[in-house]
């Protein structure tokens, strides 16, 4: 997983029902310092993230897709978790 | 998944007979505002995309296959949607 | 899938008959406009593809393996087509 | 797998329980002479591992399931093992 | 498959019976005249490569299980085979 930023939201209409009332979020990935990695991932969102937070994103399509209780779909990444806090500690 | 622009078409000749009918897309890779994030990728086209149309590419097989109602064959990326609006809010 | 030109072969021992009789092709990554992209891929060839043909450029090993009709085995990289058109369109 | 070096912890709401109970640390990619490589990945330890502790990051989510138990889940990176030596031999 | 050469092994404690007895090889990924790429992976070793050989790396969990004839566990990469020769055609 890696740490990203909730920056937005995607409309799109798709070809498949699994889509159907899922929210798609914008997230630009971050370092563990909170700056920009560069990079982004269109993610759907299973936690209620708003704007600004800092989200966990795994990029796997088995596991999201069992996390949204299909068997099949077109899905990869997703945002999993609301990050409350990142502990650093390289001394 | 990640934002591309459908930039053209590939016509090639396959060895699996699950590309009958399905047409190619060259698609450029962009970033959440509109311009080229450098790569491209070559997608199945399951929503009649169209040149300059912004689109949402997933890249994972197992997604793909089952969208295309196959339970084998040499896919992975696919055009899965087609953008109507990227709303970027990092206020 | 990616474009790649095909710019060499490989002879290498295995450990597994998957491979027996199969043709391993150095593939050069290009760009849709034919310039190399940088990086390659040593992929098996099934589509009888020879030096300097631009190939697409399947990397997934589910979807390999089963286009080689066995359900198991090392491969993830394969020639799935010989590309015939790239028809770019970015009017 | 890739080397890495434990660099913090992540605390994180989740809407799985897969992650109850379980440490998610923040690791650093390192090269093999053991400097920084640029890069980092969230994972789930497994065996313990302690800040500063170079580990094996295993960044495939069928593996990481298995080795927790469970049949699916919101899992992609682990660390697999904690790193006793690494003997390069370039001469 | 990409061309890689052995350049080291890797000893560490795992919490999975799945590598005993199997050695970890550290490996430098290389250009198809034989240069370092750049980058590296640490893999399983099925084909007894030694130091400074050049071998082909898969790099993908499914394939490497079967091969290792194991069900499950935490395994991504493997030298799959010992490399004899790279015949480069860019003609």
């Amino acid at each position: 997983m890696r740490l990203a930023r909730v920056s937005g939201t995607v409309v799109s209409t798709f070809n498949s029902p699994i889509f159907d009332g899922q929210r798609l979020l914008l997230c630009d990935y971050l370092n563990p310092d909170g700056e920009l990695a560069g990079g982004y991932v269109i993610a759907v969102d299973v936690v209620s993230a708003g704007p600004g937070e800092t989200v966990l994103i795994l990029d796997e399509g088995t596991g999201a897709r069992q996390i949204m209780g299909v068997s099949g779909g077109p899905i990869r990444a997703m945002v999993v978790g609301i990050v409350e806090e990142v502990a650093v500690d390289r001394s």
